[in-house]
């Protein structure tokens, strides 16, 4: 079996750590497998040098950057591959560049435009562990690009699928995909297996284990995921395509407190205000999450979004432009979003309804609803955020 | 004008000395010169990341060591672009390889084999200040290289070479190449300008302002080497084609305590012992420094050379093998070398003639004499390097 895994930086954060991660490659190589290791930078570095870039300006070049800072991931592998051999394992490092990753310009969150395994593959044939440095590329003209936040997964998701392997282990600190957060939910149960759609709407939510690129890359290319913690020998979740026959009603319960929630009320309805106003957002790059537009009545519409905290300043001042369009507006920064997701909701009906009777029940106002084939989300005020989650948990038996 | 600039690891060990090399930059700028720097790792760096490979083995793979340490110099050239364009110049970092260095295959010690110089010279003609990463390359396979101790230094000549640089600035924490160490005689001087060959004699004989090779280089590919320091103005040291019109007698006094005298006393004068002595040397990897060999007498010489201390018990033992062809042996660790360096000497008789009589004035008894076209050195008991020192240097007027 042709196996790929990807250790993130407190997996790899200092030597000791790296020993770790040696001695989880040496198993799976022991087992019979190929196997190639993606890595990140080691925790805290990525940051030391961005420190650094900081001093002299607040706008580094981004050139300069993805020079500055693939320089981390590349330590990593070598060390790692440093650590294989002193341990009698024939292995080797290779940069973004060495594995064949190409990219487009789009220096600090460049998307890989294709990938020459050719070096890779003939590694593997010559019996070698191979160590790839993660969170990087370079252009067709030879710069070194980085792909981003949640780069390195990408890159072991684009590796995996170009090498066909046979399945792509991201390991964390965190041992797989919970029914909640624990933290909120002690009773959370780890998911044995997720679909990559409910993944999607669960990491775009605000679970941290994976990044949404790479889960979308993995769907797209059929790559076979595994979410796993270095630190524990747990079995972790399975991302993969959905199996009908198993389809869980809800799989988790996500809540996202980083959400402030803006409402126009009497919106004239003319053609095009709903999109000059959003584009102003745009414009300003004000990242909007959920949009609510009312039936309009005598011509008049009411218009619900919500913005990430930091914006929440910024889009009142933006809409004061639209005053002679807007009878009144209302801001409300002690918002979060509480949402519900299952690839389940699909077939079956009450999902939606067992969650609105849920709040009632703890006689929390529902402000906001928003839902989607497989995913009913509800801004609530921010203070029933916690009991929100524990009663959803609860209602759909998620414990069990 | 279009000048190299090199910067070594104490010029730039942190933000603070990284502005100080900006402003050194920007000051060739704005003097109208086409500027290509070359920088070293921040001081520390290096030695860190050897630590890190050292946790896990004390042989590590020098492939896997040298994309390892190839990042501390990728680190500084993308914080002094950075730097610079902060400062509103156009700047721009580039790699070993993006600068077109090709080396052959050694790792930890490659040789450059090719440059192409194509897009430092675009980014020059677009206007950039070029920052290049010095001490890599790639080889023809495009792994990474490093270029060994002193590799910046190689990187600067080499490009300064290619580019038809008019001159390449070597900055260090020492402002120039002294008529002796300053630490042991205070009225040493700087020089002006001193030729290639005597600053070979100078460097391999332990001053260590300049590496060898890239004063070989320097030579070979005739470039204008000024050596100066990045924490002052002053003029620094030209090393250039020596002119004989200018030429002094004596350039400089050089000590050098890392020596062992080995004396090789009844050596039967047959075909091939000396061969068989320092194959066996060279086979052991031990660096044999002076050779001295006297003629011989009834079919006996006596053979003496020196060694660095560290290898003074592995060349004991070796020589253990050699007793049937030996009378006796005699060895010293107590001993040191002190050498007079001047291409005047090539055309002036009387030089080691003073050096000698020097010597005899303060009762310093000479072990073994060593000349070459432009050098007289002498081994002599170490308690007496620093006095030899400090009445060669007034003998030869070189405070004057």
């Amino acid at each position: 079996m042709l196996v790929v895994h990807k250790y993130g930086g407190t997996s790899v954060g200092d030597v000791e750590r790296i020993e770790n991660v040696t001695n989880r490659v040496a198993k799976a190589r022991e087992e019979g497998h190929d196997v190639v290791v993606v890595v990140s930078a080691m925790s805290g570095e990525t940051n030391k040098l961005i420190g650094y870039a900081e001093h002299f300006t607040s706008t580094p070049a981004k050139k300069e950057m993805d020079m500055l800072l693939s320089s981390g991931e590349r330590v990593t592998a070598a060390l790692l591959s440093i650590s294989l051999q002193a341990r009698g394992y024939d292995a080797t490092a290779l940069t973004g560049r060495q594995a064949g990753i190409v990219t487009d310009d789009k220096h600090t969150f460049a998307r890989i435009e294709s990938i020459d395994p050719t070096a890779i593959k003939n590694a593997i044939k010559e019996g070698k562990i191979v160590i790839v440095a993660g969170f990087q590329g370079i252009n067709k003209n030879g710069a070194v690009t980085t792909l981003g936040r949640g780069g390195s997964d990408l890159s072991a998701v684009a590796l995996a699928a170009s090498l066909n392997a046979d399945q792509c282990e991201i390991y964390s600190d965190v041992d797989g995909i919970y029914t909640t957060d624990p933290r909120i939910e002690p009773k959370a149960k780890k998911l044995d297996t997720i679909s990559y759609d409910e993944m999607l709407e669960l990491s775009s939510l605000g679970a941290k284990v994976l990044q949404n690129r790479s889960v979308e890359l993995a769907k797209k290319l059929n790559v076979k995921l595994y979410a796993k913690s270095s630190f524990s020998d747990n079995e972790g979740t399975l991302i993969a395509e959905e199996s009908s026959m198993e389809a869980v009603l809800v799989s988790g319960i996500v809540l996202d407190k980083n959400q402030a929630r803006v409402t126009l009320r009497g919106v004239s309805d003319r053609p095009g205000i709903a999109a000059e106003i959003f584009s102003k957002l745009a414009e300003a790059e004000i990242n909007v999450d959920m949009i609510i537009q009312n039936m309009s009545e005598n011509g008049l519409t009411n218009l619900g979004f919500t913005v990430p905290h930091s914006e929440h300043e910024n889009a009142k001042k933006l809409m004061e432009s639209f005053n002679h369009d807007i009878e009144g507006m209302d801001f409300d920064e002690h918002v979060c979003k509480v949402s519900v997701v299952g690839v389940g909701m699909k077939s079956h009906s009450g999902v939606a309804a067992t969650a609105f009777t849920t709040m009632a029940e703890n006689n929390i106002n529902i402000q906001m609803i928003s839902t989607s084939e497989i995913k009913v989300s509800m801004v609530i005020d921010e203070k029933y955020g916690e009991l929100a989650i524990r009663s959803l948990h609860q209602a759909y038996e998620l414990d069990k």
